[in-house]
């Protein structure tokens, strides 16, 4: 039987999702609960890596299991079991053939700024300064040349061991809070770095560093250096993973 | 020559804001930076405590110094020489015999709720969770009750040295943000532990768990048993505090 959970993590204390020797990761602690739990090794498949220090509200994983507990205590047993940095949300049990990774839909990151001369304490670790000013509209226009589908290798980091450099982007919002802006990004599919690269960019046209259009050349030319800085892993969220209404799950938070 | 800081801290690794033997204090970071800096003891003055964890948005503290350091050197150099955890935001030059506790014509403390059945990674410490439902207008009808001059002693832990017990609350907003609630309450003056309690006693009210009518009890005959818990430190934030147009500063945040 296949099973998904939707998971919450504090990504400062781990070396990322994916398990790795010189570092506690996500995926580490979570197999070394599920196998406790289960009494025998229960390997997970997550959505997607995420870097040192990026944080989710809504990764998904799936692994396998023969067991009659009923979900509800697998989530509470799960819990009991993990630090307190990663929470278990949700426990489905999924369709035939559900895979975390090859059935996903959409994803949608967010990136958290907010707007300071100094550093805010409370907001440390959790998301990335920007001194003013910004020009909103003007990084709207630069989001709004990002969408659609485009080869994003300019907005990648090397290393990516994508076939493709080709993605979707759906949507692009830029929400203003009174100091924080929150960039939310939805779309098929990102290449390595490619939400804290879009960021740093989206904010170095915001703040007329880099000039608009060339967020057409990076997307014609695939010329990284073009664009602004790769943005800290702090202020970057896993917000969540879509599956689509013909999949198992959705985990689409309202 | 008297100053004014305005100061943001992560309460987390602090065991408050005064000065104190067994653990790191703000204000004695705060007064080693300052000593350092102007190369003689300076002690300062705080608007008012803030217990171990407790956070803060908008603390205010004076000092006196004689120097010809700009103020916004003096700002860049506290911060250079502050734990990340404390950061000063702005300091001025007060006008003569201000004085950060006396001269306080409002507070403004925030209690920040999510409400969910499990714990968020990403709000621990700075947030207080609490489980569904939750009667909004109900707890919005027991904080009315609150609003006024009333002798708050029912809302106050033992061990307080203030002279009287009666405040006046200007205001008590109930805020709700998709899972969030924050608790905004505006005051002249605040008791030992009366903000932890009244957000937990207004939560108890909104879960049903104590009935409305005892807040009324509880203003009246001053016993503390009949209202809820007093909520842990790490949902609180000393968000403002205000020393009205005649005073000095104002360090009210838009």
């Amino acid at each position: 039987m296949r099973y998904a959970l939707l998971i919450e993590y504090d990504g400062r204390g781990f070396g990322g999702w994916q398990r790795q020797k010189n570092a506690p990761s996500v995926q580490e602690k979570l197999e070394d609960a599920l196998s406790d739990l289960f009494g025998a090794p229960t390997p997970t498949v997550g959505s997607g890596r995420t870097d040192a220090g990026v944080h989710a509200l809504g990764q998904v994983a799936h692994f396998d299991a023969e067991t009659d507990i009923p979900l509800f205590k697998i989530k509470f047993a799960l819990n009991a079991r993990l630090p307190e940095e990663i929470r278990i949300k949700e426990v489905y049990k999924t369709a035939p053939g559900f895979h975390a990774i090859d059935s996903v839909k959409k994803k949608t990151y967010l990136y958290r700024l907010y707007v300071s001369e100094v550093a805010s304490p409370l907001r440390s670790g959790f998301y990335t300064r920007v001194s003013p000013p910004l020009d909103i509209e003007l990084m709207r226009r630069a989001a709004d040349k990002l969408v659609g589908e485009h080869d994003f290798r300019a907005f990648s980091s090397t290393g990516s061991d994508a076939k493709t450099s080709v993605r979707t982007i759906y949507r692009i919002d830029i929400v203003e809070n009174k100091d924080e802006i929150f960039i939310e990004i939805e779309g098929n599919g990102f290449l390595y770095n490619m939400v804290r690269i879009i960021s740093g960019t989206l904010v170095a046209v915001a703040k007329g560093k880099i000039p608009l259009e060339n967020i057409d050349i990076m997307l014609e030319s695939g010329d990284r250096r073009l664009g602004g800085k790769t943005f800290p892993a702090g202020g970057l969220v896993l917000k969540s993973v879509d599956y689509g209404d013909d999949g198992a799950i959705s985990t689409k938070i309202p």
